[in-house]
């Protein structure tokens, strides 16, 4: 399956008055991983690739984290995101944050491919991954 | 235990370009539920616990999301928070965000209570739990 | 003109490593502070609104702040909101926050009405304000 | 004087449901790139050099951004950040966002060097810039 490896550097604007990363803004770095690792398999930024597969978005529907060691401004963070599994709708992701070699912090999510409710132009709706999508997140 | 019902704005600023919530900005929203949950129970501002109880705050340990109903900008949701678990130096939290009675979204957090490090000033470490800061969240 | 006074909560997501708010956040406060004003002079929410009005929104084109007193977690902000000038596609924005009595920090904003362009669906352009729109926001 | 260019990414998470980049979100990308001058003049990342000169930081105390063009999700911006003056305890950094060889945002900003204030160890003070540091940024 498709993976990438990144260097995130912990910025001061991620960090709360105790000095640490505050938790939500690992969800900014981890969605930002998971576009990166689809730019990197569809060869398009995201701007294009939601163009050129007709399709608003993954939103998430599951994700769950665990914080195991507290990273603070200045860290140079190595960030592995990985997919691993792939379903008619669906996808699963997983990301590791590494510092100096130990696991900081590891997250699961579930993503659900929507596009254009026929019905109702305004809402949005589960639709099958296209299969050259499929093959591309795939590929090692 | 203790629990907390407020109502949330689903803000523009809260919103990607599908127009609904990007999900890690629920994440502040559960941890602001979760801090006014504290000051609820013990009657202070968080600026002033933490000084009264002398600790540095209760970072994330383990959280998980699930996401049933998108939100947009616009939305008034009503938030239950409550406590569901108190252990000797970490609690447990759930957040249920409704959206026209129905469940939009639902959280679990564990977080760890934590106080600087004796052996080392400049790291924090887990601390147990003060047992009047447990007995005002186990009140109903 | 339209004015809008309201008190806000400065949270621990709001402050950074030195404990003050990272000033980036102030202009979600800002903006929030805004709608919050146009919310009121047009007596609806702003997905409601842009829908009514038929137009994308009112982007920034100019802003500028000045902060003189440093804010942090637990200080409950008075913050006024004032129309100071509307023209024929532009208007313009003042917020003060008050610490205390004591200002704190002060704002100008100006914004461009823009809706979709003809030429170019896809882009926006500026657009006269709607009479009523003016009229709403010139009351007292 | 020291001046730094580097290439900006604009992300989904910049952006809001008009599709292009909320502006309050511009601000935490000009605040980065204070800190990147910073730490190329100073030779340290922003959590060493906070304590190689004993100081808090430098918060904003006037700050002012021009938006010229809309930026969206997928544009690769070039930003030029650049000292334009230093003073006894203050410095001014004018920031350009280029896109496509136009500019899409400027925006200038004064800050202060502020440390611990000795008659009162919580609270922050403005200090004389370090000689050294005034040396470093004055360089081109």
């Amino acid at each position: 399956m498709m993976s990438l490896t990144r260097i995130v550097r912990i910025e001061w604007r991620h960090c709360d008055p105790a000095g640490i990363v505050y938790y939500p803004r690992y969800f900014s770095i981890f969605d930002t991983s998971t576009t990166y690792l689809f730019e990197k398999a569809l060869g398009m930024n995201k701007f294009d690739f939601l163009k050129h597969y007709d399709f608003f978005g993954y939103p998430m529907v599951d994700t769950r984290a665990r914080f195991f060691i507290p990273t603070r401004f200045g860290d140079d963070l190595e960030m592995i995101t990985t997919v691993t599994e792939i379903k008619r709708s669906s996808f699963s992701i997983e990301h590791h944050l590494m510092r100096n070699g130990q696991l900081a912090v590891e997250a699961f999510e579930t993503r659900v491919w929507v596009g254009q409710d026929p019905d109702s132009p305004e809402k949005m709706k589960a639709k099958p991954i296209p299969q050259e999508v499929i093959e591309r997140l795939s590929r090692a």
